[in-house]
């Protein structure tokens, strides 16, 4: 009825005057107070937010009504809701194995590190006289896997064993120019899809069958990918194949596991020029299939092919020793379409708790769960003999491989989903099952129970089960790993929260300051964001396990799609690549899919502006793309003569145009939509480069102006905080027509139906799935109009800064009629060079001895640098910032006014550690208050030191070490 | 039979040599490795720890057998375990107040702050110069204190509301002499409660009543203490009573409620002299109890009446403003029975968090919180009202006082029980109902469905419900508060992780290095330890919710019980007391309260010898006790002679000795055994200061040798951390005569029967309940082995540091015949006061420079340094610490050589801060390097910086500012 309508309408509204909400969390989240607000806008000459945005964002493209997304919950609510959904994943004992296990997190390294800001919020270390805390854990990630493998260089991650593979086989094929590689069959399944679906794009043939059919005579393979201890857990000696494969020239690549590798002959003994593998069990939780890290290591003749990012000793300005990432030049915005691979975002969170791991365990404790693990795999392996099953393993690490005999395997099965057991069930009725640290007595006896076995008492007290054990093998590992005294000197709790503490507090991170980072997005990371990452019922789950066990997670996953499509404007989600670079490649493939499911095969052109990321023509050219380079004018915008005429020309060939909007210039083009229609009317389909979603939020939608794919890079504009290089998910948003052509899984598929996959991206189904409530959490947090706030604040925070400098430094590109920038801008300082010798790295290192991270330099513009404040920052950290920025200013001017020498000034020996300016010899032209205070902000009581000088990097590159290097005792 | 006996041990055994345990928790707490302890046996001479401990330990109070305990715990058991546990205890909504609220705790200052070791992990502020973060932290928290109560000066928190009460009570005593005080009868029961056990010792008359018939002409009232809100909820005018009481030479203090004073005229206006209560309803979890901050706040005339540490500001050597404690004059040490209160540990940490909730949430959210909750109360009131029940309450603020109408009690009981509600019953068949800041309009409408009222709807569509708000009485709040900038600085997310994060680096806690504090045990508090403390099903309890709600605590005290009994020697436990010193004065009364049941009422002489602790005698005083101090020989063992003359003396009166064993010198006497007997032949009990137990767990217990009673500072041998100056806990041990006495409760007995209970120490029933999982955890991770080895390395490293140190200086106290320490040691260094005018200060303050914390300074004896390392500091730490302070000695030595002169040297112008050698400036005869990196371990890239120079306490003891100084803006 009418009346009772309106009560109800009455009733709402006083409830909430009455009772408003009670955490704000859109106003923790969003820096700037209202008030500010008011006087930002008032600087710009704006009335309103609205009005801002309104002039800002093209009016053809403005989407002019709310988002339709759940009423804002506050931060209490928020985590009952999602620990209730967390509660319907059913916890299991998973013993499938397959690069998934069980592992304890030691506690300090859960809290200390993973649930640390001061860890989790650093970007990765490009600026390593403020990073040299995560690159000397780093590189203990890289001196673990390299001793464990006998590789002789490492990289410090990537983003898990499949994709490593797939890397591998792309080494190979570099690195002898061959087109053909050979796959043990008895590799993971969800690996040899991540490798044949890499494989097809680079046209690369790929066989698969026994190791032992490899036609290696025939001198065409690049290389063999063996699996060490293998899927079903055999260990095998590949010695005489790798003979055989070197001799005609074939690389070997071994997948492994770093823990068996404790007990095993490494990989590089028996000839192994690369190995890869994940080192999730390596205190990392299963987290129904990520985050970990993937490790990848190979022979130093390789070094030059490796992807990723690698950690190197260097020296500073000083001569001191000093880490930072090494190789640069092979990065991706050096090298475009020729980088040896698109891996940009990895795990360096994930890799450092590894490396914390084996920091905290030690080789001797790493060995000592090695073992009992190993022991209890023999003892199984006895007991289901003894009860007459066949076990095909000779030799094993902690994988057995059963065909029960006397029993079906249903009754098997049943059995084990009384007790709450996962095992892994091959098609041929043979049942697979996997050990790890966790495992105890009782749930040895619990197995054994399953299989109708005779109980643990009698086999041990058989002792035969020892004689099987690796030791007593020619497969023994008798090198010794792990020498370095980091690997022993932190085995105390206190000492391992010393350590970890000491490398923290070497970092500037988000807890410090701004890290005004273009294109990268570091707003915060909320606490109760983070909340649910530590869940057990999200963290204990194997990604392979049945999908009844993991409803929790499968509603999740079903809202945040629904709420990422209507902000974007797509109509699916593929929750699959787990980096910005995964979701370019995913998205490029579709595209692929879809054309070649049109019957047009051979549209294979993909246009990428020159402002591109780099990231963007290195995935084309990994998706099988030819990329044609789009010119740009003057004004950062695309020059659409170039554009058009291109289209025109590869009109029959024309894949896809990637663009990044707003543009990486930081401006919104107006032309986006035409752009988009254009490249329509040419049969292209249109990528959008989401990285700058942060600038579009609850204003527009790229799905709505023409884009028909995007990734999302939820370690950006979706919270997932940067973990000082990974991890992030980059899962891509697709128009329907692209639907069918999304990435698949061999075991689990993420697909109703896969016939129109192009094939598989990641090892794991939904790719870093325990990451993704963090930008559930986000969206739920700040409903519809929380999230259109923050992009407008992101805006209005920008554009202040770029006005608040505008007397001192000119910002490269604007809006040629609204004078606006984005929610990020560049700053051209290359008149500096001639005017004072001074670079963009200058006033990079300069900004450090202010207490900040600097902001992206030289890209996309070489010579320039480009500021992203966020929505988070509030008013007075910009006007730092900017007090900063105009200081430097002034500091240049007194290099031009020839008051200082042009190489002896405080930004050419920027920065200053606290070894240089406490040292009683100071011979510099400027004090050291000046060096070290420059502005009345910096305080000594709260001042954030770099802890080395001016790193050098042309040292560095010339004597590259990449291990550990030997460290003198401390007296 | 006997056969499947001994296959079941063979089992056994070889199933633990398979599959041994998997995570050794015994040797990540304790530091030294095995390796290490054999070197340092053999620096001693001894081939093992048990040959160590036999000598060390005299032989007639050894224990001789093995702790009868658990089978040690794993980390990831144990947590499981006490999970489990937790689950027990029933999360219901309680609206039963009574000074207890559940409340919305950031989970920002969660993680940073409470589950954050740089915070948790921090020592008293005794050295200001490392300790200027908590300090500004603590200073805050007075700020709010005095700007909600109007009052001038307050501290930096006291135990709970109750023990608050008595300070106050005994504060009014003190300052006008008079005997008798005058309660409302108004006021919480256990407030009552704990006022009227600690009057009867004191011999104050208490009265109870209508505050309107205390006699207040007869000029014979100290004080009266009234509630504002009172226990019932109601709002009252006190202005007319307190002028009447001041007229009369009475104090009034007024116990009230924080959040409620956003909206209420604060104390000061009405009339109070002094105000107390608890802030734990600004950001503190419920706990069932505890830990949370009491404050206290009054007029500044009454300042060095004052109970508890008050921080000051002040400034140091170069003239900056710097924090620190104020007043420490007053400290029980120096001011022993004539103290003015025994409070030492306090509650810092949670202080601190309610500090940092006002600091987030600022004046208008804190204002908007408390309307909230009050508008939520005034629908209630209307809604009741309106349904026909009788209301008491006029005006008030969340409490409401109901007298149920048409309904009996246990109709509501029953209704409000299916909804997992807990109302206030009282014995008149009234109920209360005190609404929170979690209540939300779902459970209004619960609390109205079980009173059978109408909808929330029709009581808010009246709109009258406002009328009776405070804000349109007389009542209401003018005056504004928190105006201090740091209240409205930080209010977005990323500003508060950074402010936290800024105080944290500024002070020195167990994540930087060993704090080598004497009789403090420093030891490490572990994360698996403190993960259960942040398990809602222990932080979302109501303490005087039924039992039944919380069998998993009461589970966890009857394990921790039998534990602690087992490792004492003791009967029974009370958890009451909720630090040491709460302990002694629980201990004391139940010694009196036994004598006084065995007819012995003149027993009241409390021998205690001078190199006891103050709190000792200041808590002998409060429980009403003359102290005879009882002289110690120049080898610091008691003088037995003067002990004997003064038994004999007091034969007749003497109730008790207090001694603390091994003895605040450090050293196991012989006697002590003979000493207890001698004082029970002579009709006195024994009360054993705990302190020390880290030299004794496992190796030998009070309990055996003669001690009747023992206080356990769980926050030293037991692992929770010491919180910046607490939360502690210390439960007292008592042999069973003594059970009958233990503290009761009018609320929720923790007793079978009160009958001979002497009354109530603290608030709740079972003290700081919340924190006891750590003390349990630590027990079931070492089992009874672990816990020996701790206790025989705790011994090793005391010994290790003492004899490594003795070429350099003197350890004062040794056994006289085995040449050993206990525990700890006390290094003499008077002597440099003559040869270089060098004092304990500077050597304090020196070590500040190396990176370290300071020992116990002049402590128990004036011109020394008292060193314990612990058993979790290693080898590695301890060497550090030697070279530091052998370091210092050949600094000394320049100074005794006259190479530096005798004011200008490094110890007497250390710490160094950053600004002093920074300074252009630098005319001191040694360098800059010398200054700030003194050995070769303390290096530019990870020293831990003082963050002031020395501070002048002469002058901020003649300029007392207890609240935020202005500051200035930063730019
Ligand atoms: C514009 C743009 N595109 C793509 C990427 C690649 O994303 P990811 O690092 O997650 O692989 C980035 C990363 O910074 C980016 O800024
Ligand atoms: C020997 C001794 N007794 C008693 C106490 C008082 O304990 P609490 O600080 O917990 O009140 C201490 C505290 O340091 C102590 O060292
Ligand atoms: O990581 C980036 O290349 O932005």
């Amino acid at each position: 009825s009418k009346i009772s309508e309106k009560a109800l309408e009455r009733h709402l509204a006083t409830v909430k005057e009455v009772f408003p909400n009670k955490t704000d969390f859109p106003a923790r989240h969003i820096g700037p107070r209202k008030t500010d607000v008011v006087s930002m806008l008032d600087l710009l000459g704006f009335k309103s937010l609205d009005e801002l945005t309104n002039k800002a964002v093209p009016k053809a493209i403005q989407l002019n009504r709310d988002l339709e997304l759940d009423e804002a919950l506050n931060e209490h609510d928020l985590i009952n809701r999602i620990r209730n959904i967390a509660q319907k994943n059913e916890i299991w004992r998973s013993y499938i194995g397959m690069g998934y296990h069980n592992c304890y997190v030691p506690h300090t390294i859960l809290r200390n590190l993973f649930e640390n800001p001061g860890w989790t919020t650093q970007y990765t270390p490009y600026q390593p006289e403020i990073a040299q805390g995560r690159l000397e854990s780093l590189l203990n990630y890289q001196t673990l896997v390299t001793e464990l493998t006998g590789l002789e260089v490492a990289n410090a991650s990537l983003l898990d064993e499949g994709t490593a593979a797939a890397e591998a086989m792309s080494l190979c094929t570099r690195h002898n120019r061959r087109k053909k590689i050979y796959l043990s069959n008895r590799l993971h399944p969800q690996t040899i899809s991540v490798v044949k679906t890499r494989a097809v794009a680079l046209e690369i043939e790929v066989e698969i069958g026994p190791i032992t059919e490899a036609n290696l005579a025939s001198r065409e393979l690049a290389g063999i990918l063996i699996q060490y201890p293998d899927t079903y857990g055999e260990v095998k000696d590949f010695t005489e194949i790798s003979k055989i494969a070197h001799k005609n020239g074939s690389l070997v690549v071994a997948a492994t596991d770093l823990l068996a590798l404790t007990l095993l002959r490494p990989p590089a003994e028996f000839g192994a020029d690369v190995a890869i593998g994940t080192s999730q069990r390596l205190g990392v939780p299963l987290g129904y299939g990520g985050p970990h890290a993937g490790f990848f290591a190979c022979r130093q003749n390789l070094v030059r092919l490796m992807p990723g990012r690698m950690i190197g000793v260097t020296r500073d300005m000083d001569g001191h020793d000093a880490y930072r990432l090494a190789l640069q030049t092979r990065e991706q915005h050096i090298r475009r379409d020729r980088a040896t691979s698109n891996i940009c975002t990895a795990q360096a969170l994930l890799a450092n708790m590894s490396a914390m791991y084996a920091v905290y365990h030690g080789p001797g404790g790493l060995k000592n769960i090695a073992k009992n693990i190993h022991q209890s795999a023999l003892a199984v392996q006895t007991a289901l003999e003894n009860a007459g099953h066949t076990l095909s393993n000779k030799i094993f690490f902690d994988t057995l491989h059963v065909t029960p005999n006397g029993i079906s395997v249903d009754e098997i099965r049943e059995r084990a989903e009384q007790k709450k057991i996962n095992f892994r069930y091959f098609n041929d009725g043979s049942v697979g099952i996997s050990l790890d640290e966790t495992v105890k007595t009782s749930d040895i006896e619990d197995i054994l129970g399953v299989f109708g076995c005779k109980n643990l008492t009698d086999v041990l007290s058989e002792d035969k089960f020892l004689s099987n054990a690796i030791e007593n093998t020619q497969y023994r590992r008798t090198s010794s790993f792990l020498t370095h005294p980091v690997f022993s000197s932190h085995h105390s709790e206190s000492r391992m929260v010393r350590y970890m503490k000491q490398l923290e507090n070497k970092d500037i991170s988000l807890v410090h300051s701004m890290i005004p980072l273009g294109s990268c997005t570091m707003k915060l990371n909320s606490t109760t964001e983070m909340m649910p990452c530590s869940f057990r019922h999200f963290t204990e789950i194997h990604p392979f396990a049945p999908v009844e066990q993991a409803k929790g997670y499968h509603q999740m996953f079903r809202e945040l799609e629904r709420d990422l499509c209507e902000i974007t404007g797509y109509d699916k989600i593929s929750f699959q690549p787990n980096s910005g670079a995964q979701g370019e490649y995913a998205g490029l493939r579709a595209i692929r899919s879809y054309h070649e499911a049109q019957g047009e095969v051979n549209r294979n052109i993909c246009l990428i502006p020159i402002s591109a990321h780099g990231t963007n023509p290195a995935s084309a050219q990994m998706a099988g793309m030819r990329v044609e380079p789009i010119r740009i004018r003057a004004d950062g915008s695309i020059d659409m003569v170039h554009l058009k005429e291109k289209l025109a020309e590869h009109e029959k060939e024309l894949s896809c145009l990637m663009i990044t909007y707003p543009s990486t210039m930081g401006v919104f083009e107006d032309t986006v939509a035409d752009i988009c229609k254009l490249v329509h009317k040419h049969g292209g389909q249109v990528y959008l480069d989401g990285a700058n979603m942060n600038a579009q939020v609850g204003l527009c939608r790229p799905g709505d102006y023409g884009s028909d794919v995007s990734h999302l890079n939820l370690h950006k504009t979706f919270c997932i905080p940067h973990g000082g290089g990974g991890p992030g998910m980059g899962p891509i948003g697709v128009k329907a027509h692209l639907a069918p052509h999304l990435p698949g899984h061999p075991v689990i598929s993420p697909l109703d139906n896969e016939e129109h996959s192009f094939g598989v991206v990641s090892a794991a189904p939904f790719g870093s799935s325990a990451i993704l409530p963090i930008s559930w959490s986000y969206i739920k947090l700040m409903g519809g109009r929380g999230l259109k706030r923050a992009t407008q604040v992101a805006i209005l925070n920008a554009n202040y800064m770029s006005k608040r400098l505008e007397n001192h430094y000119k910002t490269l590109f604007k809006h040629p009629k609204t004078d606006l920038v984005a929610h990020e801008f560049i700053l051209d300082i290359r008149e500096f060079k001639k005017t004072a010798n001074i670079e963009a790295v200058d006033i990079a290192k300069r900004l450090m001895d202010y207490g900040f991270h600097a902001p992206t330099m030289s890209w996309p513009v070489a010579g320039t640098l480009m500021i992203e404040p966020t929505e988070s920052e509030d008013k007075q950290e910009l006007d730092k910032f900017c007090e900063a920025m105009i200081s430097i200013r002034y500091e240049i001017k007194e290099i031009e006014d020839g008051k200082w020498d042009k190489m002896t000034n405080p930004l050419k020996m920027a920065p200053h550690p606290q070894r240089q300016v406490i040292s009683s010899e100071w011979n510099r032209p400027y004090t050291r208050e000046q060096a070290a205070f420059p502005a009345s902000f910096v305080k000594a009581d709260t001042k954030m030191w770099p802890t080395v000088g001016r790193i050098d990097d042309a040292y560095g590159d010339k004597h590259l070490v990449c291990t550990c290097p030997p460290i003198l005792p401390e007296f």
